[in-house]
């Protein structure tokens, strides 16, 4: 292996002109799986959604901006998770949409007492599926996906997983999973923040009822842009959120007297929408469109296979492992590379060495692989950086993990 | 009275020099009170963050992201809600705000049996007030805020209340009315949306201890931009939002297995910080500091004046009628002009006469004051337009407001 290998897929990517569409770094950048660079064209956009549309149109422009949950909601779910028309909205968070999302699984199934989630999930999603565990005083039981059939029962209200495990980097087997909860009468709420944009989603051909995700990791729509959230047109009638949103109203401009939710997924809206974080994901999305999903997903598993092998040959004798999981079709887009320093080395890599990953403890450097912003030479180049710091125990220079973080 | 009379009040405007802080309008604006208009210094600001912080810095702008939410919180209510710092925080948006305080208020007085909110309140409040009750079976008692008195014991929960009514501009006793209800062991939410920015409100010397309110209305932070939650320091170590939030986590980043809150205000975030929006309200928070809250109150009641005697004196031999209140030290910053077309005047005084107002069902015309971006010589204007209209029944060239909106 070499760096002309890297130069040779590079020049055969079919998506490598892509890279043109996104500002510049200065960096080797391995954590768009945490924040997504910035498209050229999101410049523009945003400037004329300020300057034009709020700055002149003023409040005339709601007539187009109130459109925009839905409208940019449709084509996220086309171009990025496989859902048709009316089953996607642009609103909130991440967090937000979960509790949404949960909090209305667990209202339609009033009489069980259990709540699934995976005790290694990110956070985010532990934290709210608690927080309504706690409310409504029901029993927390933990699986992860692959094992959600060993503790699913008739007892269970809602299970919630992520689709993408943000240590890990597994795949869940979505359809698999959603079936089997299915059978027992419960719906699961799917965390896609690692998943969309990466990974070729397919949410209406695998059954998945309700899901949600960020839209600033490979997205790209910036930090802290809304999340979305996807409601599967069949259970759309009998959920409500129980976050009574007046943008969520069916008649909204009649200030009505009581909540008569919106039909179709526009119920699914709490407050004014976040028109520039609105902008900036169409414009993100608009790139993806015209990448289509299916090469993203291509290049996605190719830079995972061309990062372990040069993990593998270059990087093992230095103490460092890949996985598991190891297979790119098992993997979403970015790789797990533990080390015993892998908190040190990440500081080395950032400060000496212009290289960006993100560190997640205990003892993984987590290798993100933006399929439309990362080349194979920066796989290469980035590898290359971190064996040198680690023969030359560049880590010794740094302190250790503060203890928050180990 | 003629326009010299404005022409003059403009002259001797302490804050006339704002409004070139401005971007300007092809129309007389009276709807600050809806959008607020777009200061000058938000493009630079925000095309800073977007272009270096985003752009350039990547993920390596969220060590100073991070601090953004509180930051800017502590900013905010020192110049505008009489806040001291600690106790205001930037995060999502007005409904999802209204739902975590009054989930909290509610949950503090488990065995209480009845919501107080107002039933001619804005939907947002009502809806969110409602859906909390219905979830907790909680029986509604409406009445205005001047009202609490009749209807508060020591069976009510929690109360929600706007501190200006978004249809007459009246502004409520925010500090009496705190205190009747705390005199029963009640909390009060506040909605100041309609006041943030226009009236000098003083948090902390009313004692006030749940309040939020949006940012783009008289605080100019653009559309859809996020909200901001003050809660007392008083009651901050006794409530938890019942949306178990990972940025509101004691130890964020030990991803540790359970929630435990943040100390002070920081646990009312929820997910990650819409970092646009922050920083849109920061910039424009920035303009009133400079103003000044009592200097911007000022105008505001010398606006309001101003707008009523020239409706008295000009519009209400039309047909036309302001109030009540009239008493500018009693409204917010907006006047309520009553008139049997009103719908189909504000859509001739938009399409022929580029003025714009707001339309409020039945019959009110609502004029915004916006004290920093409204000149004495727009209400002489505005209304001339509008009394020319009116003699011209010009309301006979529209179609009768929609059935939705009457």
């Amino acid at each position: 292996m070499d760096r002309a290998a890297a130069a040779r897929l590079d020049a055969a990517d079919p998506l490598a002109a892509f890279r043109d569409e996104f500002v510049p770094t200065d960096a080797i950048y391995f954590d768009g799986n945490s924040l997504g660079r910035l498209p050229r064209r999101t410049i523009a956009r945003l400037g004329a959604a300020v300057e034009q549309e709020w700055g002149r149109g003023l409040v005339r422009s709601w007539a187009e901006w109130v459109e925009l949950p839905e409208r940019v909601g449709d084509r996220l779910g086309r171009v990025a998770l496989g859902a048709a028309a009316g089953q996607v909205v642009i609103a909130d968070s991440t967090t937000v949409n979960l509790y949404k999302l949960f909090g209305a699984a667990l209202e339609a199934q009033p009489g069980r007492t259990v709540i699934v989630y995976d005790a290694d999930d990110f956070p985010t999603d532990r934290f709210v599926a608690m927080g309504l565990g706690h409310a409504r005083r029901l029993e927390a039981r933990t699986a992860t996906p692959a094992e959600l059939e060993n503790v699913i029962g008739a007892d269970v209200a809602a299970v919630m997983f992520s689709a993408v495990d943000y240590r890990t980097g597994e795949v869940a087997d979505i359809a698999s999973v959603t079936a089997t909860a299915r059978a027992a009468g419960v719906l699961v709420v799917w965390d896609l923040s690692h998943a969309a944009g990466a990974v070729d989603v397919h949410l209406d051909e695998w059954g998945v009822d309700l899901a949600t995700g960020c839209t600033y990791k490979y997205l790209n729509a910036g930090p802290g842009a809304p999340a979305w959230a996807y409601v599967r047109r069949d259970v759309q009638g009998a959920l409500v959120p129980p976050i009574w949103g007046w943008f969520g109203q069916q008649d909204q401009f009649a200030m009505g007297p009581r909540f008569e939710p919106a039909g179709g997924v526009r119920r699914w809206l709490s407050g004014t929408p976040p028109v520039l974080g609105l902008v900036a994901i169409d414009a993100a999305v608009s790139l993806l469109e015209e990448a289509g999903i299916q090469r993203v997903r291509a290049k996605g598993m190719a830079l995972t296979r061309f990062a372990i092998d040069v993990a593998d040959d270059r990087l093992s004798p230095l103490g460092f492992s890949v996985g598991p999981p190891r297979d790119p079709a098992r993997l979403g887009s970015h790789v797990a590379l533990h080390h015993p320093e892998a908190y040190r080395l990440s500081r080395a890599l950032i400060e000496e060495a212009a290289t960006v990953p993100d560190f997640r403890p205990p003892d993984v450097l987590r290798i993100g692989l933006s399929p439309l912003t990362t080349s194979y030479a920066d796989v290469w180049d980035g590898f290359e950086r971190l064996r040198v710091l680690a023969a030359g125990r560049a880590w010794e220079r740094y302190d250790p993990a503060p203890a928050r973080v180990t």
